[in-house]
């Protein structure tokens, strides 16, 4: 751990696990075991994005839960490779030319996915060794990257037993996809002018849950309504509580 | 009022207005204003069907609302009449053909819908005249015919201020739906074999409301999963309460 502050009932723990630099929420003097969400950012953010701190905190603020947010691999504090750096200009080239991108998009997550899965399995079993997380089970919230990330994850890490995932196509993602059999939120945004809604439908359709709502709401890839986390907290009670 | 009876905190009074047969569901001992949810049965059923008590009872018990359902025109303890009867056995025949029935579904919600609005609009003034109702903010909940005859409501009747619809497609509503401007939670079975995925999505996308999100869960017409009771209450509270 290396620096700890606390604000509206809700403590931050920044560590370090061997390279990666992560947060770990709790409620305010927490102690004992509780469910654990992991959440994962989007392309371009990091660990404190503003998206992951609004969901983190009402997660650990009002559903109890401990949440850990970690940079993924060439992402927030940690350094880039060669490939990466490549990659993210082919990427921003053709979104300039005005072409889409999800091919490349999607072969980023796939060159990502095995560090990401390694970090995140690492992060789960050293965060439930600490006395206010403990071993509980385990959700997953990630969209657009996070969501390519995610769906590697989960499909291959069992302690992972509900996710919110969504914003993304289903590109590459088909086989990892049909692993994934815990019930899962996927959000849709109806307006969404990076990833074409036949494509996140297809993803939807990928997974292999059993339990699995979609939701869908008007405007772009950024504009999720604050009413989903909301619904994700009562989801993640519902499923780990 | 012809009957009451109380279960599990719920009291249910039938009555009859004029012609119009209908159960308002409170809270057991309500006294005072409250808001005030419509519940719209689907075709061929009735203001007591197991969908319609168990939505019911649920936002009485469980969010304080007064709940009133009535039976629609030609259906539950209603008269037939002729051209009704005529539309039922061509919808029948065309179902058992194998047919796609949407359009002679649509045409018959547009044959009662002139009707049904203003049973509503009557029955709305008339339990609002209740002391354990009172003239408090209105929500409508109704899938597959409860929403065709839902949105013709909320498109005529400023009372209702947010609104469950879903399960339908657009067919014959693209104009009734530009006019509802009012929040609209849209359920879509992912799998439904009656109602077309693209021409539910077409539905939701007609609607007039900017704040609207679409909720889809797998399964066919009939299988709306019951955490969806759980989500329609949360948004009702949210925009009524």
């Amino acid at each position: 751990m290396t620096s700890e502050t606390s604000t509206d009932g809700v403590t931050e723990q920044s560590f370090s696990l061997g390279e990666i630099p992560g947060v770990l929420f709790t409620p305010r003097g927490a102690t004992g075991p509780r469910p654990l969400i992991l959440m994962g950012h989007g392309g371009g953010q990091h660990k404190k994005a503003p998206g992951v701190l609004a969901g983190a905190h009402r997660f650990a603020a009002d559903g109890g839960f401990a949440v850990v947010a970690i940079d993924a691999p060439n992402h927030g504090d940690r350094p880039k490779d060669e490939q990466f750096i490549q990659f993210a200009g082919a990427m921003r080239a053709r979104m300039a030319a005005g072409e889409d991108p999800a091919e490349l998009v999607a072969a980023m997550h796939d060159l990502l996915a095995g560090q990401a899965v390694d970090d995140w399995q690492a992060v789960v079993t050293a965060v439930q060794g600490l006395g206010h997380v403990g071993v509980g089970p385990v959700g997953y919230w990630g969209v657009s990257m996070g969501c390519g990330l995610g769906v590697q994850l989960i499909a291959a890490e069992p302690r992972v037993r509900a996710a919110v995932l969504g914003l993304l196509g289903v590109h590459e993602l088909v086989g990892a996809a049909a692993r994934v059999t815990v019930p899962v939120q996927f959000l849709v945004q109806w307006d969404d002018t990076r990833v074409p809604r036949d494509q996140a439908f297809a993803l939807f359709e990928a997974l292999g849950s059993g339990d699995k709502t979609l939701h869908a709401n008007p405007g772009d890839h950024g504009g999720i309504p604050a009413h989903e986390t909301d619904h994700a907290l009562r989801f993640f009670a519902r499923h780990l509580g």
